[in-house]
């Protein structure tokens, strides 16, 4: 056991749901927050955050990051009581970009270095969802690429990761409200259409094979979704719009980023001009509005 | 426009659905109806059946393969009033092995040579999805391999077709009663659980992307589905048993093929073992059965 050691690791922002595969599908992006750790047998906690979120994420025991960190430490059967943690965060918070999940496998990650990498990927993968609740962003914040993830009957986490053949560009589109994940799924039915489950299964499949295969001309009707963004339409002021505006504008697809209100579209080309459409589009609905132009991260979290 | 002449083509039949892909999944197999086809401008229709169905199929206007060649005749405005039908059928009917979209393609594929081949595949699987209702089937008898298949919004199906990396043998066990498709959509309900759906949605994803990438470890849970073959048991009886049966025996999965009640494992290897258990769970029930081993076919319809 390495005691205090600095260690340092970059984790993530990651897009879940990708249209049709609700609680299953995720890409990890290009926008990283940044942890550095030192764990103290005795001491005090100090963490430190720059970026988005220093004004309100706590810096005291309820910090998602150190709770993370002290779950795995708990695992691996060692205490420290203090640690110094310096967080620089370039995921939004609440926005369905995966900050929670970010922070989560930034803590677990960041331990397990630190305790001399006891844990295998996988093992940090069943933890990460155990604390968030659901495993379709941290699975591509562990892993990176393109993540498909299912929760096996027995309750364990299986997610497999794979880098699509065709360059897709991701256009995220952030609008200046948040949306806390837990109201956008208050509004979700309890059950749905069988057609509409029919709808979805097709679209994940056809998604998943046109992005294994490089077959962009399959992308078209691919990122369609009826289960969850419908119900949801009504929490993100002109979001078909926004979409719709993506489309002409050259884009394969568009659809909720997580649970929103971020939307994104993916392309091949001319992001800049997508991103501006989709701006503009969620002005007529008064939300302002800016855009990232992100590519998939191919690596996960990872020491730098 | 050729007349008399005699074209002649072979169908591979198909299995739908493959656990979580209900609707959407289709993998054609290496067992194929022939099918010979001379038209005549004047004079009668002449239909002779080998093989499977040889006694119950009609052999008159009623016929399947003679309905979809004048189906396809009638949108190329040509009008023939006899023809030579000689079907040699080896895919057994009603048993979910794709039997009526053998026919319905067969038909449309001859009468398609028989005219000079005027009409695309994509035009072709149109057709078939029209005369079907549904694409599932159709798909792989026309494009061979797995198949992907939606219907966009439009009502114009799509399909994407690949071929696995990993090399699937199919153990297909065909019981002796045979289910009709009415029937074994009769028990569906109308609305099923968001979590069901999603169950789905996460395997048919994985599924796909464990397929296209060539990685086995991953399909232990990924042909498992809850849309469709929960309500379809009762239809079948011991269904459970001859799935564990196949599951004990090494199959990496198994699924009802289709509306059943045929039901299909898949594996790697020692496929004859895990065919003769499923046999044996299924006269536990005393029901009677046989079983094929089969892989995928890669081409589809095909002039011979």
């Amino acid at each position: 056991m390495v005691e205090d050691k600095t260690v340092k690791v970059k984790v993530p922002g990651t897009t879940a749901n990708c249209g049709p595969g609700f609680d299953s599908l995720g890409i990890a992006c290009n926008l990283y927050n940044e942890l550095e750790l030192t764990l103290h047998k005795k001491g005090k906690l100090v963490i430190e955050i720059m970026g988005e979120g220093a004004q309100n994420i706590p810096c005291d025991g309820r910090n998602v990051v150190w709770k993370s960190i002290q779950y795995l430490l708990h695992r691996a059967n060692v205490e420290y009581q203090g640690a110094y943690i310096k967080m620089l965060n370039r995921v939004p918070l609440s926005r369905g970009l995966g900050s929670s999940a970010a922070a989560i496998v930034a803590g677990l990650t960041a331990a397990n270095y630190a305790i001399g990498n006891r844990f295998t990927s996988q093992e940090i993968f069943v933890m990460a969802t155990d604390i968030e609740g659901h495993p379709d962003n941290v699975a591509p914040a562990i892993f990176g690429g393109m993540t498909l993830s299912i929760l096996r009957k027995d309750g364990e986490p299986e997610c497999l990761s794979f880098f699509p053949k065709i360059d897709l560009q991701l256009i995220v589109t952030v609008p200046e409200f948040s949306l806390s994940t837990k109201a956008a799924r208050k509004v979700l039915p309890v059950v749905v259409p069988l057609k509409d489950a029919v709808f979805n299964v097709g679209r994940a499949a056809l998604l998943v094979g046109a992005l294994c295969e490089g077959k962009t001309e399959f992308l078209k009707h691919a990122f369609e979704d009826c289960l969850h963004q419908p119900y949801r339409e009504k929490l993100i002021p002109g979001m078909y719009d926004v979409f719709a505006a993506a489309g002409e504008n050259g884009a394969l697809g568009a659809a909720m980023s997580g649970a929103g209100p971020c939307l994104i579209a993916f392309t091949e080309k001319n992001g800049d001009t997508i991103g501006t459409a989709m701006v503009a589009a969620f002005k007529e609905h008064n939300v302002k509005a800016k855009y990232l132009l992100l590519t998939i991260d191919k690596k996960g979290a990872c020491l730098l």
